[in-house]
């Protein structure tokens, strides 16, 4: 019996990459495979194309989608075929070290959670093997359609954790560098746990309007000296909580320069280079700052608790979503997000249209 | 020359209280003495006027108040006459170990931290004698008014303190037994932490719908058992935090009720009785549930932060204020308050008045 | 091929247990089996042999052990045969809700995570079937003996975590009432996170002993009114952390009443009747305390962690395995144990005995 | 009537510094006079004499001291003169924002909580003005000598903040770098809350000595690669906290690297330069780790708690004071103590010496 084949977003070499014909996978132990409804593309996957971030060739990119369980892997326990499922970028096996003392975004040792779009097949695929399949398939409530909860699997659960990670408050005020897509969810992480005073940092005026649909109470362009801005605006005192989502050094040191002492600066950009930091701003006497980092926490607990904030109606995040395409045309999605075009903040990459003509890779 | 007069609400004996004659304080080495604008009553304050929480004869009740500083004792530097300022029922010193332990609400041992119309004279006068007032005076900022942030000297401080304490997280479910005004703020502080899901109990259909204006997604009458209810809507798996804004036995069982194994309750209710703890509610094998109490913790910073709260429109506390009074009405607005009358919540009782002959206590 | 038999010491009914023949386990998908060196009883085993604690008949009894791995299940890597390991009473499953938010003792609900001897054959016999193996084996040492690690499997573990929840800070007061194994393994846990002056109270001198031993600075009979001597020995100033070692209302009382304002009562006594609350203990206004209860926490992560204490010497728990028997005697252990003669604290039950002719039970 | 003079070591210009007549000062507000019995010398105060950290001519020099109280000043109360004190670097008020917010060291602003012998006059003196005597002003209990106490009111604090800020763990591996007295007591910090294995890191052999004293179970020389002999022994693992207690680049990056995913760098070194932060020992994808800055904490409710480690023996400090003077002879101690001759860890300073003849600045 031939194995049944399926479509894929394949990565080839440095700028090559495209829809390829795969083998649909069979599930190993504790596995699952999903028949994916909805992926997207992140900036990760951008680095990845470009071959700025090493994969091995042929591997399937993406780490964020919505779909239907396909088949079950031995192992597998109370779940089903046909239930909608949400998964994300970190995969944690939930029974290693790091796992089992709470650091499920270090499964398995550096950067081992992420596996999905890095050293497994990824999302933007017909199907799609996830492992660990018991810690990691989210059941989708009912009245939730596939849009509203896809951001939740990285982009949302990473922004959130920022402003956990750095310990808002009820009435703090906090600053974020940097409305990309995590930034922005950052900003209505900030919101959602309280913060009074929410300061949002960009050079796209179309993000600052997001930014203050998500709860930022101050915009301010990137350009026009936001830290002294920030400074002004609390009266010297400065931020309770700094959110740095951009990783560069130009807002790492203006997160750094607006923290009040006794802070934290919670860091969810990814640094290309190494990072300076003044001395003088963190503080003749180190002034009781802290930097926390924190890479985008996984498991399914975290994703029906997010799901939860769709379904009681406190966050929407199809603002998000600005542009739709289905997986025959994703080339024209990576052209777009990747240039950043029209005021791109995420693609929707919708996997199933009937009479698709994929176009497959020389 | 004659000391200068004031009219202030003070208690007698069992029953017995009004509006008395009494001198303008002087200030004491750290004090301010703050002319009052604006007081309420608080449901401690019928305890008092009933006998039921013994303060001496004499004493001048209340504990809320906004007002401005007309003069400042010895030792108090950074603040000056005509600021106007909010300031509370807990009135930590700051320099005793509870407070420095981070236990401001514990100052000076057994509810040492709760002074004014405790065991100094309260705030329902003309003027007040403010204990450390370097810690406790916070200015209000210019665009506020008296009624918008009266209330977060103690209700709303210690309503959210209870969601505090219980350590709500993004996505959670709370319960809160009780929608009094501080049930109501627990409710907001709940919601303001990023609760998903919040169940609000009472037997007020009027505070229910102030709940929901609060924050409240699903909203329960008390006699309907309600835990049940709450077990059912989660599908058995209970709430992660319980927040007890009441002080009674049954109110503490169906929290403990509903609370999930590793979940915390959060008791801001004052019992009058000992309470019984179910084992079985408890968890044979204790199911890692806590039960946290809080009093209202005092002090400038943190009513600053929560006027930022109020600066920043993230809430609005006056429909809390039911009803209005002048100090020389306080006798009618003790009576509505104590019955429990015509749907009140909190009264405001706004001391001056041009010309308002005062009835004195005979 | 006929199945190869061990001997277990097996639950019947009420009061009957005993030795019994039984198939050797197979390993299912994550399971692993594993040849069993040393196990020890526990309280809660005497509870199972009475009848006071529900168990089908026919269960094999125990949940501490040592051993070596004979077989591995399907999808378990990363162990292989002849590797020693330490496993204990909670068997977390690393990918259910309870576990991935960081309760692994409530993994699967309500005790779900007690296991072996109680929902599955346990410890007490020649080999056990281990479930989520990878979560839970925890490799040992090459220099460490059975005995100086196997208590690290369910009493120290929770012992130390009854101070860990309590939150001990370097030189805080603690008082521990109770100090069987299970106390005086809190009473070491208060010592090893640096609490200055230690209160062991218990009715057995001997204890009291091994109670000083393990870091108690104060030991207390238990009948001489011993929170009244906590109380003068700090000037009525209490405790920071009182920690629950026994189950009874007595000692629930006593914790309560030695607990400063704001201090932590941390309970890992399992109660067989509801509790009675003192409202004026609990201090009128609450006084800022917490209730914290702690089930054992088990995963391999947490036994890798309690084994480097021994290695490193800080903690030596082989004077608690007071007595030894070998499984073929395990009905004179159980009767010295449940009657809790000759000062015995912990016996050790070692399982292979050249040789030894087993009684079994008609 | 003429006031009475003192002998107190002052600060004049860059290099030029020593004992001088002064008045003894007058308490204001708030304010206590302490006859000093003991002081010491410290690193800072050695910047300071070389004009390295800029403070006033005139200023006197120190921020460690034991005492008696001599007079009080309006407003405090509790004390009585003839009370022997413990009081340190940090003052803090206790009723400022930063205060009321748990960040005692950072009272008042910028190094605001570091007042005596900064920006108001020092310990090295026959007495010295104490500012918000009420928070900071220990009662030494009486079996205690000067000496087993003078090092917690900067040095033993510091360090064991050092690992308190680690969140160090039971069992956990933690690397100190920098065994001087902070390191060392950071040392001594990680063994008190229950670390399993330390690696102490330091250049000097006999400080290594002392570090094994307090604790380190590992003893590394500064020069001979320490974070690969870390990684080697800890199987590449990591540490769970790495405590910086230097201020330089080689120790910070040494820390960076040997810290396990998740981990917490402690930093307590002042650094006199921008730090370089490898983005690769970040960790790509940033690893879940934490940089966390800590000042001395100050405040008398420490200093009692830390006292108490003394009162029941858990720790022992005199080791660290290798090297006794007379005040008047405290230009010798400088020059020992800045040039860390004969093996010096902390000089004590005696104030009061009959008959001695001091050396009048010129």
């Amino acid at each position: 019996m031939p194995t049944a084949s399926m479509k894929a977003n394949v990565f080839r070499a440095n700028g090559k990459f495209g829809i390829a014909e795969k083998p649909i996978p069979a599930p190993g132990f504790g596995e699952v495979i999903v028949r994916v409804n909805l992926t997207t593309i992140c900036g990760t996957d951008i680095h990845i194309v470009k071959g700025e971030y090493p994969v091995r060739s042929g591997l399937t990119i993406g780490h964020e989608a919505v779909g239907v369980i396909h088949e079950l892997g031995d192992g597998v326990f109370g779940y089903e075929a046909g239930q909608r499922v949400l998964f994300g970028a970190i995969t944690p096996c939930g029974q290693c070290e790091p796992c089992l003392d709470g650091h499920g975004s270090q499964c398995g040792g550096a950067l081992g959670g992420w596996r999905l779009g890095n050293t497994l097949d990824g999302t933007q695929a017909e199907y799609v093997r996830v492992p660990f399949a018991q810690a990691n398939l989210a059941l989708i409530p009912a009245g939730l359609s596939d849009e509203q909860v896809i951001l939740l699997a990285d982009i949302a659960s990473t922004g959130f954790s920022a402003a956990e990670s750095g310990r808002v408050r009820i009435g703090d005020n906090v600053a974020i560098f940097g409305q990309g897509p995590i930034g922005l969810c950052a900003t209505l992480g900030a919101h959602l746990m309280g913060a009074a005073r929410i300061f949002a940092v960009d050079k796209n005026p179309f993000r600052l309007e997001i930014a203050q649909r998500f709860g930022a109470t101050d915009t301010l362009l990137a350009g026009a000296d936001p830290a002294n801005a920030i400074l002004e605006a609390t009266r010297s005192r400065g931020v309770d909580v700094a959110i740095e989502a951009l990783g560069i050094q130009e807002t790492f040191s203006h997160s750094l320069a607006v923290l009040k002492p006794g802070g934290v600066l919670s860091s969810v950009g990814v640094y290309s280079h190494s990072l300076s930091v003044d001395n003088a701003a963190l503080g003749a006497g180190l002034a009781d700052k802290s930097v926390v980092t924190t890479l985008c926490p996984g498991g399914k607990e975290r994703m029906q608790r997010l799901m939860r904030l769709v379904e009681s109606g406190r966050i929407d995040l199809t603002p998000l979503l600005t542009h739709h395409f289905y997986l025959d045309q994703i080339a024209d999605a990576y052209d777009l997000f990747g240039h950043q075009r029209d005021g791109v903040l995420k693609v929707a990459i919708h996997v199933h249209r009937p009479e698709a003509p994929y176009t497959l890779v020389a």
